[in-house]
C-alpha cells in the first residue's frame, strides 16, 4: 500500500465513521480533515471545486483523486481483505445490505438523528416535520428487517465481519438519539456487541474499544 | 454459467429495467415473474414469506437464492464482465456513482416519476405533496451534477460503459415524465444516445433498440 489516504469529514457524521471503522480493522492509517457541516463548510468554493462538487462528505482522498459515498470509500479501502466475501453470491448479498443502508436505512435513521439530536426539533421546516412520521415507520420497518435477518446469524452475510456489518452498524448503534427504541430488537443489539468486540474496532468518537 | 436467473419485477420500474439492461448486454437470458406493484402483489404473504421480506422488487432468483436491490443483482450478473471495471479505483468510482444513484437520483427522480405518473398529483397525500419541491430542487442537482461530470467523458467511469451507466440510465431517461426537462442537460443528452446504442441494448419496454 502506497497510497496517503486523507478522509474529508465531519466526526459527527455515522458515514463517515463508517470509513474510520473499516481503516481502523484493517490497520490503515487515515489523515483527519475535518469540516462542520452546520457552518457549512462543505459549501465553500474551494471545497466545491476541488474535493467534492456534490458539497457533501464524506470524501477519501487518494493520493491526487478524490472518492465521495462512504460505502464505495468502504469498498476501496477493503478490497482484498476479509471485510469483502470472494464468494460470487456472498459479495452480491453484502453489497445488497449496503444499498438497502443507502436507501432504505440512512434517509430514516440518520436523518431523524440529525434533525432531533443536531438541528432541534423546533427548528425543523414545516415540510421536514411533516416527514417525521414517515421517516420513524421507515425506519422501524429497517430495523425489523435487520433483526429478522439476523435470528440464527452472527453477521449480515456469511460466518464473518463484511463491509455490511460496517454500514449498517455507523446509524444503527446511535439511532436511540433519533428517536428509535433498539432494546426492541434483541439480534441487533447482540450483533452490535459483536461489532464492537472486534480486534482493532475504534469508536464513532475515535477510541479504541474498551472491551 | 449454470445458474438459472429468475428476475420478480414490475415492467414500469426503472429499478427492475437496469438488471434486464444488464442482462441483455451481457447476453444472459432472464426468466421474468411479473408483480403489479400498483395492486400490492409485492405485499403478499407468499412474496414476503418466500421472495424478499421487504416486500419489493426487483429480486433476482438465482437458482433458489434470492437477492434484492437492482445495483446487487447487476453486480452479481456483471462479475468478470466488461461491466465492471478490474482497476482498484475505477471500480470504487463506479460503486461510488451507484450509491450516488440509489441516494440522491432515484428517490427525487423516480420518485416524482412514479407519483406524476403512476399514482396522480391529485391523489397524492399531503405530506407527498409537500415534499414535491424539495424532491424538484434535489432531482435537478443529480441531472446538474452527472451533467457537469459528463463534459469530456464519454462514460461515467473509465472509458467504457459500466454498472454506473446502466444504473443511472434507467431513471434518468424517463426523467421528463417525472417533470425533468433533460433538454437542459446537454451532455447527458449525448450519453443517453450512447448508452442506447450499445450492442445488445434493450428498451424498458423489452425491445431491441431501433438504432
Amino acid at each position: 500500500m502506497t497510497d496517503n489516504f486523507t478522509l474529508h469529514e465531519d466526526p459527527r457524521s455515522g458515514n463517515c465513521y463508517k470509513i474510520k471503522l473499516t481503516a481502523a480493522l484493517l490497520g490503515i492509517p487515515l489523515e483527519l480533515r475535518d469540516y462542520d457541516i452546520m457552518k457549512g463548510e462543505t459549501k465553500t468554493v474551494e471545497f466545491l471545486g476541488k474535493i467534492n462538487r456534490h458539497g457533501s462528505i464524506p470524501v477519501l482522498q487518494v493520493g491526487d483523486r478524490f472518492l465521495p459515498e462512504s460505502n464505495a470509500a468502504c469498498w476501496y479501502l477493503a478490497v482484498g481483505s476479509p471485510l469483502i466475501p470472494t464468494d460470487r453470491f456472498e459479495q452480491a448479498e453484502m453489497l445488497r445490505w449496503m444499498f438497502f443502508e443507502q436507501y432504505s436505512h440512512e434517509p430514516n435513521i440518520a436523518t431523524l438523528r440529525f434533525w432531533l439530536q443536531y438541528v432541534g426539533e423546533a427548528n425543523l421546516s414545516p415540510q421536514q416535520t411533516a416527514q417525521i412520521m414517515a421517516k420513524r415507520i421507515a425506519g422501524t420497518d429497517a430495523l425489523a428487517l435487520m433483526d429478522e435477518h439476523l435470528v440464527g446469524r452472527e453477521w449480515f452475510v456469511g460466518t464473518s465481519m463484511t463491509l455490511a456489518d460496517i454500514a449498517l452498524y455507523a446509524y444503527t448503534h446511535v439511532a436511540e438519539a433519533g428517536g428509535f427504541a433498539l432494546r426492541d430488537y434483541h439480534h441487533v443489539c447482540a450483533w452490535l456487541g459483536r461489532v464492537a468486540a472486534a480486534p482493532r474496532f475504534v469508536t464513532m468518537g475515535g477510541h479504541a474499544s474498551a472491551i
